[in-house]
């Protein structure tokens, strides 16, 4: 069984044509969007708009219906009002399409009528051989595929895919992780699930050989036990990261998600997440903060981190975040500290962990990379914390020299907003535009270096890619 | 006692004259990057330039030493070597000089030799009737008096003082935060504290009738009976936010806090700040967040939250965040269902709390508006959050002119990064300039909508609207 379903999901994932229902020429209609995030994205199949009052949509021939398309429909991107669903669904079989995507809302989650129609166009769909995914849902993104649901979306492939029961989130993650450099290659939003749900996308993406990084966005699930028999598997091989959401009573009432689902239990929840290898994240924010260790990371061989510093104060906030997670202050060795003193300014500066830079670190680009050297090649660090006002070109291409020997992970903080910004400053310091921005922190993911907006993200992430470690260790061990 | 050191300290903000010591025409040393930030923020009293192998600084007339210079001298700031800093306090005392910034580190915080070297500064500072800032210190800023230590510093004058003992935070806060919109009445960089301290500057800033909201950042502090005391009353008048590090063992190490200070003692230091009124934050982007929240806020009768959300996904994760930090999701009256009705889409949206405004809220920006004064009117709602994936000026415009009537504290999370880039989507959603941006917070802070990052950020700060609420509420009933 498990084999057939990852086969029709690899089907899925490439069609030779793609219709698009709900769109109009006279009014931009949600169809419209998904039609232009196909064009946007440059699928390379044949796109049919279908409206039966329309001829052309968005300079593209226009279908009566899906019936009518000459040639095969391989997916039907379904925007149209909740009534008018079945009878497409109708058509998707007499066609022979192989899937659908429903974007239309108003089923499960409205309640008990919209549960008993979902489950007729499941019951109808199924019977024809036609696989559904959502409704409710934005569906697919995958740039290899030439596959999205919103214009904008990052054209570069990666290695990071995303599986979500929220559409909105799929898109914000491709938009502003997408502006910082992080590439995928497939999301999912899997909206109610009526027929293909999240254990089936998983167990896919756990074998698709483009996705090296799975991230998740939760808020229930139907079959929580598959889910982490699933997980630990796929985790001996690709890291998941995990946001869970709906674990208090308001969040549950929020997601609506009240059946069936582990959700309802937070403590059994908890506890099988520990076993599986998967790593817990709490928002968007800190889920690309961790999306950019996790792409390729180099994990820790303990829990000793050396924390590098320009300004003083952040470099003691990190020192307690660090504590707090469990990371211990490396004692950096003699050698170390008599290299430091080398190069480190005699005032306002420190050779004790934290490597306290000092201001001189803001006007010298080769503090940063030099102290990176020195303390990754150190034996008593396993991992470091590098506390960065704003970060600058030579700066972090010197790093990244210092990581292709010492190889440790590095997580970055810094201000990244302020990094873009041409100022008064930039007479002093300089500034990178955007696009170079963005194409440094490409680089930087991929040669383990991470980037957050705040110190305790930064130890959060050192201790989780200690926590996966361990796990990789112990199934390794069994 | 007091009394005279808040008319000491009120003096030294306001000199007539500053002399600055450790500049070269040669060379950029930071004693000209120290006059430079006279310049940029407009001193608008005399400067002097003090060199002995030079003529002339960055355009001034340089002198070979303080008692040299002709006409009176308030305020000398000290960036020249440790060894040098004993002569130039004999020279400020020989010209009556009224108080030195001593930029200069290499003292307590380099050990026994340094302790004993700044322990003589302050004994002849004192008896020379010279009051001291740092050593080691970044010194002090306020554009209405025409002080600054770097810059690029906002040149507009606000409500928020900043008190710290890193002097590179005083720097990032003052850069980010003021390109966020936050404006500064005063920011005062103690450094070792060796004389003035922390606590006389409290004090003074409990005085100043210019700040309204009162930031720290501490590292420990030498008379923390002192310090709860006045942070007590204090409280009363003007909120107090508080950055404390050096919490943990590496903590405390990294800020090299041995002696006499509350750092040594956490359960102790934790419940005086409790009962003191002050709101607690750990890390620089959240007292970002924090500082735009407590500017001028509206305090909150209950701890009954509305969500407002355009992405179904965050707002269920908001839900957990908020439940989490002890508020509650407030059922909404019928009256205000019925009224959201009214303009909430049918599908894909929702009218109970979480109000789910759907996809739409991306496109009309009235939405968001229109659910803010329905959701603030509502009795059984106490605040609002909302989450907002991209700012615009008309959504922003609109959810202030609701806020008049609501008068409730609002918390917004967002990505402002990715509001003032332009890009495709900029088609469909339009983008918001780096300046509109700005000054759109500006007026956002003062209308007591805050700004934040993540939902967790948004419930911490809620939660502490609430908390200060009832200190004030527990104080005057006393």
């Amino acid at each position: 069984m498990s084999g057939e379903v990852i086969s029709q999901i690899e089907k899925i994932f490439h069609p030779r044509s793609i219709a698009v229902t709900g769109v109009s020429d006279k009014s931009d209609r949600l169809g419209n969007f998904l039609l232009f995030s196909f064009m946007d994205i440059g699928f390379k199949g044949n796109l049919y708009p279908v409206n039966p009052r329309e001829d052309r949509v968005m300079g593209l021939r226009c279908y009566p219906s899906v019936r009518e398309i000459e040639g095969p429909i391989d997916l039907v991107i379904i925007s149209v009002h909740p009534k008018s669903v079945l009878d497409l669904i109708d058509d998707c079989v007499a066609k022979g399409v192989r899937a659908a995507v429903i974007f239309s809302s108003g089923f499960r989650e409205k309640g008990e009528g919209g549960t008993r129609a979902e489950a007729e166009i499941v019951r109808r769909a199924r019977s024809g051989g036609v696989r559904i995914l959502g409704p409710n849902c934005m569906g697919l993104y995958s740039p290899s595929c030439g596959l999205s649901f919103f214009p904008g979306m990052p054209k570069e492939i990666g290695t990071v895919a995303f599986l979500s029961q929220s559409g909105s989130l799929a898109i914000m993650l491709g938009l502003f992780a997408g502006g910082r450099g992080v590439r995928f290659s497939k999301m999912i939003s899997v909206g109610n699930s009526a027929d293909l749900g999240v254990n089936e996308f998983l167990e896919y993406l756990g074998y698709d050989p483009e996705t090296h990084l799975i991230v998740l966005y939760l808020e229930g699930l139907e079959d929580g036990g598959r889910f982490i028999s699933l997980a630990k598997d796929i985790s001996l091989k690709k890291p998941i990261l995990l946001w869970k959401v709906g674990e208090t009573e308001g969040g549950r009432k929020a997601a609506g998600s009240h059946t069936g689902s582990l959700s309802g239990s937070g403590e059994i929840w908890e506890a099988a997440i520990r076993q599986s290898g998967i790593i817990k994240v709490e928002n968007l924010t800190e889920l690309m903060g961790f999306i950019t260790a996790f792409q390729n990371p180099y994990l820790p061989a303990g829990n000793q981190v050396a924390i590098l510093s320009g300004p003083g104060g952040p470099a003691v906030s990190a020192a307690d975040a660090c504590e707090k997670e469990g990371l211990r202050l490396a004692r950096l060795s003699p050698e170390t500290k008599s290299k430091l003193a080398e190069f480190v300014p005699e005032f306002g500066a420190s050779i004790s962990n934290p490597v306290d830079l000092s201001l001189s670190s803001s006007f010298d680009q080769t503090l940063y990379p030099r102290a990176t050297e020195v303390c990754g090649l150190d034996k008593n660090v396993d991992m470091i914390v590098e506390y960065i006002s704003m970060l600058k070109k030579e700066m972090i291409e010197g790093i990244m020299r210092a990581q292709e020997r010492a190889r440790k992970p590095i997580a970055i903080i810094t201000f990244m907003e302020y990094t873009t910004i041409e100022s008064p400053l930039s007479r002093f310091f300089g500034y990178i535009t955007r696009e170079e921005l963005t194409d440094l922190l490409l680089k930087m993911y991929r040669s383990g270096i991470s980037v957050h907006a705040t110190e305790q993200e930064a130890a959060r992430v050192l201790a989780s890619l200690l926590q996966y470690k361990r796990y990789l260790d112990s199934r390794n061990h069994l």
